[in-house]
């Protein structure tokens, strides 16, 4: 089986993918939007995309795939992001003067560059790219922040461990198929919908799952694309597929303009 | 009077400054928290950050530190985000085999690479960092995507402008400022609350506005750093510093675990 990614091989979505499917072969993909294309035409058995990360927040673009394409939410999966200082065979700490990587892995690793104030931090378009590039090109003064598997994947020597400021930092990703198949002990649903543009429409919408005590564990609002400031709900609600979730869906669908079924699934643990 | 942003001059924060506060000289910041910090102990008199793009979604770092800094929201801006083609003087169209530019910017400007099958797209961490980049280097077979400010502020030159596919493109920037001041005519408040951890908490949050007739036009939630799947809610209301709106509050501290206001302001056309 084949499983779609967005970025370099060695990425967090690509240690996320191994876990979910250890046996599958990894497709790497510059951008989203082609991980979503290649899964809905069925040239790839599955699609592994982060959707949040718990300091970060949410990762917009794929809340507007999921609701464009025919696919369907089957799995999540919390990873914890661990980031590292990486390397090419040979170069010693005392040697670095700059480290790339993505702005966000920078910003999350702040307490280092207080540490070592004469290493510089370099943004980079992506976290593995960064550990690609200090191979590539060799660089002796520079390293790269990225994940374990970035390191093992070309060649890289972990420096250090565990330089993220906070533990606290998850990222929660979906592993997506094109057939609808819910697992059994699925407790779980996503789903978006858009509200008619009049005052309360959202305090009615979330009265259909308040009236028959299904708890939301999260909520997002996004822009619709081409439509400034009209917005699409989505929501995470703690049940699975049972009875009073369709009921409250078809009441849902009542009151607005339209509900989608993005997945249901068992939650990550 | 000084104005902090964040990122390069001439990006996008720099106009929306220059929009704001045309007397204002500009401090540019490589990181937001930084902006906040010196709003905070009055280095400068104002700031001006973006906090949610039409097609990108929120800046939800922004969030983040709106909640955490003692800033008040003044003023909204809503500005539209015209991409351009910019290349040092001389450099023609048919001589570009690479553009540079942030990773959004690139995405929004599909269009223009699929009819430039032999120009590649760079990602490059800043918009307005891509356009000092080209000029400083002196490349002649790149450009890069920014704002005409970006190509104003470094001398280069705008070859295409209108790059994006979408023209329903905005960015929605805030004026901070130190002291709580509410203009006339403010008639959107912006608040951050957090509820207590039980069923149907944010259906009973939301009941306080939807009581007095106030409606949402937008919600958000956000992770608490730290406290992963725990969320704070940010949410704009369409009504200004009216008794309606007090009680509401006052109702909503009643029920929730906390409640800040971030800001009363005139909303931007």
């Amino acid at each position: 089986m084949k499983v779609a990614i967005q970025g370099e091989r060695g990425s967090f979505s690509h240690a996320a993918a191994h876990k979910l499917l250890p046996r599958a072969a990894v497709v790497a993909c510059s951008q989203s939007r082609d991980v979503f294309r290649l899964l809905q035409r069925g040239s790839v058995g599955a699609a592994v995309i982060p959707i949040e990360n718990s300091l970060a927040g949410p990762v917009s673009e794929h809340f507007d795939l999921l609701l464009e394409h025919n696919v369907f939410v089957q799995r999540e999966l919390r990873l914890r992001i661990e980031h590292n200082l990486i390397a090419a065979s040979g170069v010693k700490l005392g040697k670095i003067r700059r480290v790339l990587s993505h702005p966000v892995a920078l910003a999350q690793c702040r307490s280092f560059f207080q540490r070592h104030k004469t290493i510089v931090a370099e943004p980079f378009y992506d976290t593995a790219g960064s550990v690609k590039h200090i191979m590539k090109e060799g660089l002796k003064d520079a390293a790269a922040i990225a994940s374990r598997q970035a390191a093992a994947e070309y060649g890289g020597r972990v420096l250090l461990s565990s330089l993220e400021d906070n533990r606290q930092n998850f990222t929660r990703f979906f592993l997506l198929r094109r057939q609808r198949v819910v697992l059994p002990r699925a407790n779980k649903t996503s789903i978006a919908f858009s509200t008619k543009n009049v005052p309360g429409a959202l305090f009615k919408a979330l009265s259909v799952f308040a009236l028959r005590e299904i708890s939301l564990s999260k909520i997002e609002s996004r822009p619709v694309p081409g439509k400034p400031w009209e917005y699409v709900f989505y929501v995470d609600l703690l049940v699975g597929p049972e009875a009073r979730a369709t009921k409250a869906l078809d009441h849902l669908a009542e009151i607005s303009e339209f509900v989608k079924v993005l997945g249901i699934y068992p939650a990550g643990t």
